[in-house]
């Protein structure tokens, strides 16, 4: 059975719970029941926390025995090289997913320091970056 | 039934036809073929040119009918402003695609000219992410 | 009544406990108190932590319930993109304040992150940049 | 009695004057009236120019003698070194006063040549930036 | 009758004046009586001036009443925020006039700081790009 | 007879047939058409082409005979030194036209690698500024 | 009896652990008490946190009373300007320790904000550079 | 049988043939027949386009049949991502000729983009250059 | 009879008038006593403005008539093209002079845009800076 | 025996000699000759100057036979392409030493163009700094 | 009899002779009692050293009589403008050579100093370089 | 007797020697011999050396006893960190020499790294320069 973590960072837990004016009315959680039964095979584990240190405890947590994580550091994506650091240092393969585009965003949103530690990218596709996400471990998973 | 062009740019050609040590064997021809046959509610279309302006006539074409386009500009990628407007002035929604991770190559590709009037972006996730970027318009034209 | 909640960032619970040579030898907490004593009409909630993501959480916490936020956010004014997006994500208006003028001191502290999200800035004027910030909150407030 | 002079540059000379939906119709004379009214135990001298050099003239007018200068030199903040030297060169405390955030205006307006020979700023906190000011100047009178 | 004010930075005054071989021997005077000749139906205004901030004073005098500005503010075009917030404050559209072609000089002139707030630029056309500007106000009058 | 080429680069094609919202209803032919009237005495001749090497070949093919090139590269503007080499190579006189005020859009299009080769630029003033070019044209050739 | 804080930052708690193909199988647990035993006339302390804040709770916890911080910041070497300050608050003299080489690795590692304030740095000397800057510091309380 | 191909660039077709006292009046297709005189034991291809995308093709073309590719990408050399990536792809080694020195021209030819993943460049030594790389080609060969 | 005109620019009006202790007791007009006493053979006219523009009034009054000048543009030094321009214009020859050193100040003082108009620089030599100029312009007057 | 060369740059000839008020009386002298008493199983050489290719003398002289080099290039530490080239040439292993701490000096100093080929760096520990490498190097000998 | 030096930089002593399995085998040395016995009508003269200013002292001692120069300036061509100065001084034309290709190596090394004063530039095609800048002073020199 | 050391960097030889149409025919020699004979009260020393450590050596024989140094670093002006430390080592007050106006040469030699520990600079007035530069010891040490 395929163990995929998702991890979450600053802000995140805001996502459809406040102003669903703007980022619509589907909540994180939401999805992430969403998910799971869309992914019977899968077993897929959900964290969010805004502080950056406990990012990195989540990806050495599982790091080192799931097949995957996915990855949406928010405002640590431009600013942390210690989670980029976190993301070398392990095992699993990582994909990144920002819900936004954030090239269509201010400048210094344009750098990411942790993109070239992760295989991957999944950015401007809103929640659903996150359900391709696991579309493509699977998909590798059954090729293997 | 939906309609959705794929546009590759420079030295794409070149993709599973010579070097197969390095490319892999599967060439962009039979990628697409599997697509078609994977997608058969919608029109794919396939272009590829090592021309810019070339890729400008292609965006122009099909910008304003098809449902959308993936664009994989290749090396035009980090210096077009000339398509960058070319994707700014159409009406069809573009998705981005690299098949290896941008970033974690030299410097001069971590800048998308591009990016910014694009939907979204998948790159890093190999020849699947073209894959991925119709799922998400399959997906996207279901909720409608 | 008026709820407005005072956060500081990283080191500035050191302010008047240690080293009052250089600090002076009035304590944030004093500082609170007097405000408190000053301001009978408004109920002043403070928070301090030297964890960026912990600042974060306050400022989620009192962001869509409160009428302002007075932060001042220390060293990460100049690094945290993530504290920037939960200013710009909340609905309370919030005002800046550095005690020190940040403009006269090293290079790499002239840029803050946090201020183009932030209502406006009081910055320089010591510990009565606070009194400022709450004296313009009770004017804004008498005039609606 | 406290002398207090408020100097204001380029394009002040409009606000409420002309285009009340944009600025308000507060023109800056009433406001002078207002703070002259509101502060009955100082004497405030107000000044405007358009022409940099004029506003150097002021600076030096009154900062051998004056208690204190509230600076708003519009867009020279950006500039000018030859007004940073006139704030470096006197006596005078100053502060600088922005009615908008300059941080959340374009590029350029993020850097001031000015501040770090002032005492403080108070930015974007609208025409009561200067009141404010005013205020901080009373209290430390009376802390003496 | 349309009114027009053209407006000159510094050192423009010694065009034709002075050094005919390098400037030519056409006073900036003798173009202006002969563009009030060649465009009998405007009121056409002159005014030059060394001082950043007489400029800003012209700008302001005729930018709330007059039909359009034709602006060459010399070495200001480089340096002058105050100048382009003057332009941005007022009614009336400027169109931004150079004599030579700042695009061939050195490094320091590619930069406009003026430029944003115009309507249009005219550069490297000589004296003659004083009389293209006034042609378009005057075509643009007939076609409203 | 005064012969004078006009050549529009990428995505110019466009202008005035899809999204006549935007661009307005006239299209580059029927400018040109009425170019042709207004300029009796002049052979105009006029090329369009996504293609950056297509336009210098335009440049190259009219730029050792006729009288002036009016050349609107649109996103070649700020990326092609090869079409900077084909004008700084030609004998005709080269007046660079924009439709739009390429310095109140984003940064990139801050810089013409282009305009140091050409006579001068015309710029913001719609339409007009090919008419306003071509004017200019005749009144040099009538001055000979 | 010389009492000196060992403080180490993100991602270091994996050093030994895992991977000893790459980091050895030397652990920092280990590492610490062979320093115990190896200057039994010190008070060694060993603290770890992969959050910044805790990292600057760490260092003034010790650095008011103890006789030195040997501090490895880990990825927040090259981010963190609130480490920077605590450093600079304390009064205990810090040793920046670096168990590889940074300036061999990618540019962004180059920059240490942290360094400034510290007395000094080893870097890739190994573990070993916790013993050397332990050296240090006896060497120096004997001199005394 | 050796074979190279010579491929130039946009407006390298002027060269003797346009303005001789500027390049002199030894025209690319003279200086070509010259070299095959001179070097009968190989077989020389010459190809020149002005479109990037059709050197894209000529490198393609020749790069994994031919021994050896001598390139002059002209104006691209300094911009083009795209014949970069079509130098690095093939299995040609290439040597890239400058009939001129670039380093002594303005300061956005000092860069190419493509020097990295040729063999290696001569520039400045007129058309002889062209002939040194067919010297070094066939020095080369003897050598195998 | 040499004529020589001394220009001083902003805040340089204060020397040696206010706070002796730090620019010294004697005043530019003592100085300039001085030094017309000491070079009999010469007339010497002095300006000082704290108006950029005045200054270039000045260089144009006497740039055209006069043998040299010597040019103190105080903070227009770093900012200004506007005098650069002037200076560039005008036909006497000039020398920079600074009182103090402008190179071991502040960051943003380290360049001059006025210094390449001119034909020499002295700076850091106080107010004998001044005289030396002068000794310069009297020993090359007496060569010819 | 472990043989172990200390080679000095620019400057540091004058540490103890000269001014013991700033550098102390200490000289390199007895500091070497205390080095060869507490370190007898080593055999310790000694080279200063001030010409940059002196260094690389040395650096190729020790560079294949030594056990090791302790190198502290003063001044070149900063500027010089060539020592670097000398360090990552030869076989010893090399310990970059600074008796002050170059990240708390001016910014032009915070770049060591050495350090990348260098094992490690000790620097802002005093005269120990030396002694603290030689300790490492006898460490990692007795450890083989 | 044409007379040409060649002229060697820092550590350029060190090929062939140490490290033949990374620099051949080849010794400068033989290289060029090759190259004197392939081109008899030349007197070659060969110098090289670590020192910057011998560099200097050799370019002077050969730039005024000699018909040539083929400098490698190693290390010093990426910061030395004193040897640009000598070159720049000198009557000889030079030929810069490097042995390997300075763009495919580290950003530092892409900028050459000293490019713009020479003739031209043959880098990354081994000892062979030096060849064929004999080569090109022999066909010159035949040719006038 | 006041005691001047003259020390003239690399190239400086050249000056008077070869090529008087450039330089002028006199040397630095009998410049030398001139000042010499004008200064009959000062016992002045020459130097000159191409060898950037030399010159250090030169700095340090005469920095501790000598009353100044006139210091013309020549192309190690800009690129020099270690001459720079010499110059602040030292005692003796140091004035900069430049022949030429080094501001309106090429943009790398518009920084001094020198320039900063100096005591002023004189550049641009021709060998007079040095003459000045000891008018400036002479009248200082009248003063004492």
């Amino acid at each position: 059975m395929l163990r995929i973590a998702i991890i979450n960072g600053p802000n995140l837990n805001l996502v459809g719970i406040r102003e669903p004016g703007i980022y619509g009315s589907r909540t994180m959680e939401s999805l992430i029941q969403d998910l799971i039964a869309a992914f019977p095979s899968m077993e897929i584990t959900y964290r969010q926390s805004n502080v950056e240190g406990e990012l990195i405890n989540f990806i050495q947590e599982f790091g080192f025995d799931y097949d995957g994580i996915i990855l949406n550091p928010g405002g640590y994506t431009h600013t942390s090289v210690a989670i980029a650091d976190a993301v070398a240092a392990i095992k699993a393969p990582v994909i990144e997913v920002h819900i936004s585009n954030i090239k269509s965003r201010e400048e210094q949103r344009h750098i990411s320091l942790i993109s070239k530690h992760c295989l991957g990218m999944i950015s401007g596709l809103g929640l659903e970056g996150y359900e391709l996400a696991l579309d493509w471990f699977e998909k590798k998973a059954l090729k293997k």
